[in-house]
């Protein structure tokens, strides 16, 4: 039984992001992979649509030059053939202040013959903005 | 081959928003249903985290109150024997403002017994506070 491609990229990944190792990483993405992390890109700029492997690697570059994972947790997990979802909570610590970030994220990825092929990231984009701004956002009460 | 519950569900729960019928709904959450759609319950009281029947059904007669369904599209899809997740894109209209609200959201479900005993939802929230607002929130660029 082969591991999931999941469990594969899940180390890659983090070996890019904490160590700045990107060689497993660019092995394991696809030529033409379809890449998108949803969320304001006018505050951060590496979130937004990618294509193909080049674009996603600047992404995971830049991740890397902001923040490092201190760790995460899988709330759920769903793993197909050649696909998988999972909910994750994320501990980053800001590169520049230093400061705690606690993320909740939804993903959705799809592989073929052993590359990633497509990556789909929900974040709660809200949280995330009051936490990079370091203070809450006033907001009245709609319903 | 029986149906999926996530299908089941899913009809159930359009019924509840648009219709205002919630005995099909209601047939389908387990009593002790664990329920949490993460985002800001200060604007959204009906966010947050639920325990039991009574108090998921309590969460989907506010939705009800607040918004209808204009239409959905599912983007990923997974499906196990008794759990679902999914990403969605959905097209809502705010009953009180009869203003469009479009939104990215991903879903985590586990059944049992052809019941719903966990749902999990993460939504794309800042920009779904943004709609909300009516006017767009003024970020600084920090990477």
């Amino acid at each position: 039984m082969t591991e999931h491609s999941l469990w594969r990229f899940s180390r890659a990944l983090q070996r890019a992001l904490n160590d700045h190792q990107f060689d497993d990483l660019a092995n394991m993405i696809d030529d033409e992979v379809e890449w998108a992390i949803y969320g304001p890109i006018d505050m951060f700029p590496f979130l937004g649509a990618r294509k193909g492997k080049a674009a996603a690697l600047e992404v995971c570059r830049q991740l890397a030059d902001n923040v490092s994972v201190r760790r995460y947790d899988r709330e759920a997990i769903m793993l197909g053939v050649d696909s998988a979802s999972s909910m994750l909570r994320y501990s980053f610590t800001a590169l520049d202040s230093h400061k705690p970030i606690s993320l909740r994220l939804a993903e959705f990825l799809q592989f073929k013959n052993g590359k990633l092929t497509s990556l789909r990231v929900l974040l709660d984009t809200f949280d995330l903005v009051e936490q990079a701004l370091g203070q809450p956002i006033k907001l009245p009460k709609i319903a």
